[in-house]
């Protein structure tokens, strides 16, 4: 292959322009963000993203790769410049999202420079931040590059991070990302419910997790996470609940079988946790003590979405269904109680988890309106298991919604 | 999902350790090519790569992902240290590339800095380059995380570009990758065989294309690059060669078919051109204009290979190929002679172009041992179409080899 591969524009026409127009959407949104926190321009500066891309340009440019040094230019007039390799000013156009697209054949420098001459923006906004990943998509290599394009001009001084425009634009989603959201939730909810008709005792986890992925397969999705633990799942009280794969632990009457599964469809995720109880011969209803511990679960997920609305911080919210858990004697739980959804299952930004070391400031940050969490938590109950469930919630105007039926009782089988 | 998802250590134990011996093989050679440049310490430094990865994390690391603030150390004296988040030590262990690993749960500085005091090294080289994309694997934010740790040390002025480390040891292929690439050239070798059997007139580019693309999964492989791209398949001379996926153009007898395809198998790839030439009724040879074109074609890519050896420029290679075209009246091709190959199709590092500003240095750098590279050109002939091949081949301690048989006479059809 003679060029450095970069994307067909044909991938783009096949999907029906779908994916073009959720870009153009979110490039919008960009726009309306840049007029909000007061800064002129959003400068996205890359080169040969196939090897090494910038997090956030699948959000604002798509699946296709940059080949060469490109420039995004997004600047709150709404004017939108995409300085590119000529290889890729094709595709740069079917996207929709950039007005006015410069293909350049050599270096970029001048026509960057010309650019910025002309719009001259007071503060300039690039991929560099010290705690979210998503927004330091910028190369050390790359930010000393631009230095020396900007050297003899203002506009090195008026370089400040982009870091809060990436985590209101991705943290907020579009009409089109909610529902393609709810499109991958209806997804997993169908493949649980041919889950726990295909289940039964005598059955390894891994056959359970085989019949899974051979839905995902069928149904051409992808696994929201690591294949390999995409689902977990882990049937009765010597399965090790956390990071590893299903094992060929027998299911067995009497064992709670957990379950943490999403799928990726079109791009967009979801991430549920759901619950089964393997009846005894002699059980027509699980035990008292399972169904006390599936509802204290319950409870402290509603306990959750109490709390959960525009203007808390996650910490609330966490200590709120921490409480609970806390409250009726069990030990608390060693992760946070959500995370953003949304192109990946861990969309990062803000959590609602504790203020732990690890989590840094994201415990600290405000929730916002059409923010995507889910909601997840669990014990474990001697003798039967782990009792988590998860369930994935949109944040509106004063509360938040289900995007998808939760579970509100335990599925025997 | 209620941690940041990861590897699973089940996937290296499942492929029967060949990865992880593969990465081990690596690291000591990095140990080596430290030696030889005279730096004492390689410092990777990443975080969560399973949204920002650094392109050089495959090579030393392998597949898995990095969830929290890692930091791989890699001594001249053969130490190894692998600093990593408490969830990805077990992972770290398997890979058995770092001989000690220390398991962090808060931030890794502390940790960091001892090993850093008690090695004391007097160069420590980072992932930062303003030209090779695979050595520029360090974010601007990381790196100032990383003074921010390195302050009020000595360190912080030690720190010089890992670039020329990450040349040699991508270029430089182990017996274990050379073998690699070899099946996946013995793979891509027969599909071709299986396709001219397969192909006829009356198909379109498109049938082709399709018929390889099902080859590839049938193998469980994967396209070497843009899997729309890839097979590219051109037929007669109105097909438009370069840049674009197959065509519903037919083939026709009187058409040479020029293709483009590689696979990706075991994590190596392959990258090769062929030629067929579709029979007229009445012929039983193809026309002498287009044997005349094939053979100068060949001729070019030998003019190449005697050149190519260590020690040579890339440019000199180019050049050699370059005038035989030119010399027989043939406009120049628009495009280098070829680029290394291994994990990528186009892996990066120097290459054997002309002195083009777009390819940068890259053409003077020196060819050395057991790099791998294509050599590949062609010329557009009139009335019957693109004629292009491409061969692979591996650079020998005084020339080179073919990692898989020539083709040396056009396919008839």
């Amino acid at each position: 292959m003679y060029e450095i591969s970069t994307f067909y524009p044909q991938k783009i026409i096949d999907k029906g322009d779908s994916m073009a127009t959720l870009i153009q959407e979110k490039v919008r949104q960009a726009v309306s963000i840049l007029a909000e926190q007061d800064i002129d321009l959003w400068l996205i500066f890359v080169r040969e993203t196939s090897v090494n891309s910038d997090p956030i340009l699948p959000v604002i440019y798509g699946e296709a790769t940059l080949t060469r040094q490109s420039a995004l230019l997004i600047h709150r007039s709404g004017e939108t410049i995409a300085i590119v390799g000529r290889i890729d000013a094709e595709t740069t156009r079917l996207i929709g999202a950039y007005q006015t697209i410069i293909p350049c054949d050599g270096g970029i420098s001048q026509n960057l420079l010309s650019e910025l001459q002309r719009l001259n923006p007071a503060k300039i906004a690039i991929n560099t931040s010290l705690s979210n990943v998503m927004a330091d998509g910028l190369s050390y290599g790359m930010y000393q590059l631009l230095l020396k394009m900007l050297a003899d001009t203002p506009y090195g001084k008026r370089l400040c991070s982009a870091e809060d425009i990436i985590a209101a634009l991705n943290g907020r989603k579009t009409a089109t990302e909610i529902d393609l959201i709810k499109a991958a939730i209806a997804e997993t909810l169908d493949i649980y419910q041919h889950t726990y008709k295909f289940m039964n005792p005598g059955m390894t986890e891994k056959d359970v997790a085989d019949f899974m992925h051979k839905q995902i397969a069928d149904r051409n999705l992808l696994a929201a996470w690591t294949y390999e633990g995409c689902p977990a799942v882990n049937s009765g009280p010597d399965s090790p609940v956390g990071h590893a794969a299903p094992t060929d632990i027998q299911l067995e009457p009497g064992h709670l079988v957990h379950f943490d599964f999403g799928v990726q469809k079109d791009g967009y995720c979801s991430d549920i946790q759901r619950m089964v109880y393997l009846l005894r011969t002699e059980e027509s209803e699980a035990p008292v003590e399972v169904l006390q511990g599936f509802d204290l679960v319950r409870q402290a997920i509603e306990a959750a979405r109490e709390v959960l609305r525009p203007g808390v911080t996650g910490l609330e919210v966490d200590q709120a269904a921490r409480k609970v858990i806390v409250d009726a004697g069990y030990p608390e739980y060693h992760y946070a109680t959500g995370h953003q959804l949304g192109k990946r299952a861990h969309d990062g930004g803000g959590i609602l988890g504790p203020q732990w070391e690890v989590y840094g400031d994201l415990p600290n940050q405000m929730i916002e309106k059409d923010q995507v969490y889910t909601i997840e938590l669990g014990i474990a109950l001697e003798g039967y298991g782990y009792i988590g469930l998860e369930e994935d919630v949109l944040v509106t105007e004063d509360g938040n919604v289900y995007l998808g039926e939760p579970q509100t009782q335990l599925v025997l089988k």
